[in-house]
């Protein structure tokens, strides 16, 4: 069960004129499964993506890097579920391209010019032909009215579609903004998420993306983690139409820019929490805040020891306040000079350890209160300076274990 | 179910001349368990630590690191379980030397030679009267013959006790080993383990023995990992009473040293595998070995990467083959210029990926047969370098959750 988490409304979606999406049923590892969807794009859309940090990256993660690289301007993108197409060698890289050399065909356009994204099982050979088989039924999808469907054909463990939009005035005009991302585990994101796609219609001059998409990855996919594990398929893409009719934003430290991001911000985070909320067994969603630090790099790492710390997350799982394990984990988070004797622990409102020790007005009955609730936010003071960082991650159940145990069955 | 662990046999626990162990029921946390045990021993016996990296290292580990840099000799251990006197700043210091001081006084010894050892939950403060009144019992029951009733007074989540021996000549002399250790959960000792006793009655000089537990604990506890959780407490102490009539040893790289550091060796690595055999949950033991790196570093580094990644650790606990998440794993270890066309992976002896991906020749059924047994071993080749390093891990079960889930209650 997700954590205050519902499906998107498809009709609350907002369209992003140029860009149409198709979604089929293409058998890529099982029958009667929307696993394969096109993203049609008008020329002229900008793209810019971030993508796995993982030294194992998928093939379709490196061809879509020298897609991006070339520069010829990207009319389509291919997602498939079901298959990753990673640790696949030489013949995955090929099967990767022949992916994009199908669809470039049936669109009349260059190979060079789609980008492919799989998502799924690791180590087995993509099944092509399957995938060239269905394109034809998702290009006759296609339509700006399919983001929800889009939502729908990228999950994998997922249990609920994840789509977002917002809509916001720029530059004299109404610009829209939607995307969709997909989760579930082995998400540590490390520049950018599972997947996620997030199209604007906003005008804005190309260079500034490239920029733009890091930026909210940093501030969104990148705070976000459920088990540690770093995919190797994690992409994140954003698509800006120019087709709103505002005054072109060209630079995004002006107050277009400014607002554009803001917006687009905060639907990457939308996208990033609902892939926590719906992590793998997830029943919680902790917001762990670290403040205090020398930079905000420490802050980070305390908050990514606690927010991957197995003790700490079963402890979550179970309501229980055994707030100690959070303080162990600060321990360790690797600040070689760090004095415990500094150290303030929160829990929401309740003040849990004072410089270090249990504090004398802590009450159990408070941080049970609080361990009950769907959403927690463990707030650490480091003591030690003004930086701070935040990490959103989920309580680590019995249900992860049995849908990893059982993910490929 | 530990896996492929007993309980020790008593009898077949070979005394150390000069070390006396009793234990008994102090109710420290519940009643009715053996919560309380003393290690007495004899002047001149050298003795020699390492401790846990957690900066937030409980107060019995800041007691023991003063008390043995004071230099005055160590007469007596004191541990206690079901409280960890962790998180406890500055009472929780007090209470660990109220400790020493109470088994001092009834010893007639100075406070600065007791060494105390506290496990259990973290932030509770330690019940010092009820150990204190303790004491008298667990001294009365000092005998050399009691290393199994030891084994059995340090567990907390441990399902058996962990205690093993040795015998070797050196010197012309028989020299006797025996260690215990306990261990379960937040294990990932970086230094030591969570708790292990090692002693002999080997005559060695006193100044080699701060290097020989050092190196001792480099090649057994800090080689294994259950949850890459970091203990407060974790402690190795060796013990040396020089009763065996052996001649002394002056160098650990003569041929005496070398004889007597491998035999100690060989019973901590009994010690250090046994925790893992009994880590919470685990239903299999692994070896993960990588080699073929530029440095052993980068080889613990990936080895690590491998042991805590809960994607894999599920997938060993379900038998699934799924190994493109050990592939994963080795792309996020953070070797950045890592070429994955330069890997291949054995799981026993079969072979399933070749140069970055799966091999033609590996069968799934293969894969599975291994997947099956209880003790597995991972390799992997970085195809980079010389270097080589092995890590002990054990898999992530549903009972590893329910444990941690229900420690305190």
């Amino acid at each position: 069960m997700p954590v205050n988490l519902s499906a998107p409304v498809a009709s609350e979606l907002l369209p992003v004129a140029g860009v149409r999406i198709g979604v089929t049923e293409a058998g890529v590892r099982k029958a009667n499964r929307k696993d394969l969807t096109v993203f049609l794009l008008d020329e002229g859309t900008s793209v810019a993506g971030v993508f796995t940090q993982n030294r194992f990256c998928a093939a379709p993660v490196q061809v879509s890097r020298e897609h991006l690289a070339a520069g010829q301007g990207v009319r389509a993108m291919v997602i498939n579920t079901g298959n990753a197409n990673a640790g696949t060698g030489a013949d995955g890289l090929a099967r990767a391209r022949a992916t994009c050399e199908a669809l470039a065909a049936q669109l009349g356009v260059a190979a060079v010019q789609i980008l492919p994204f799989s998502t799924g099982v690791i180590m087995e050979p993509l099944p092509v032909e399957r995938i060239a088989a269905g394109l034809p039924a998702a290009i006759a999808d296609a339509q700006t009215a399919h983001w929800g469907r889009a939502a729908e054909g990228i999950m994998t463990t997922d249990t609920l579609p994840k789509a977002f939009s917002a809509q916001v005035r720029i530059g004299g005009a109404v610009v829209n903004i939607t995307g969709i991302s997909k989760g579930a585990g082995m998400i540590r994101p490390n520049m950018a998420t599972m997947l996620g796609f997030l199209a604007t219609d906003a005008a804005i001059a190309p260079e500034l993306l490239q920029g733009l998409v890091r930026e909210l990855a940093e501030g969104s996919f990148n705070r976000v983690t459920i088990d540690g594990d770093t995919s190797t398929n994690d992409s994140f893409v954003l698509m800006a139409t120019h087709r709103a009719g505002n005054a072109p934003i060209t630079a995004l430290d002006s107050d277009d820019g400014r607002a554009l991001k803001a917006a687009l911000l905060g639907v990457a985070q939308k996208l990033a929490q609902a892939i926590v909320r719906d992590g793998e067994g997830a029943t919680k969603f902790i917001t762990v805040r670290v403040e205090g630090g020398k930079t905000s790099e420490e802050c980070r790492q305390v908050a990514y020891a606690i927010a991957h710390s197995p003790l700490v997350k079963t402890a979550f799982y179970a309501s229980d306040p055994n707030l100690g394990r959070i303080l162990a984990a600060v321990g360790y988070a690797g600040i070689t000079d760090l004095d415990q004797t500094g150290i303030d622990l929160y829990l929401d409102d309740v003040h849990v350890a004072v410089q270090g020790g249990r504090n004398p007005a802590y009450r159990e009955e408070d941080g049970q209160r609080v361990m009950k609730q769907s959403e927690i936010t463990v707030r650490v003071l480091l003591g030690r300076g003004d930086a701070q960082d935040t990490v959103w991650t989920c309580d680590f159940s019995h249900d992860y274990v049995t849908i990893n145990a059982d993910y490929r069955s």
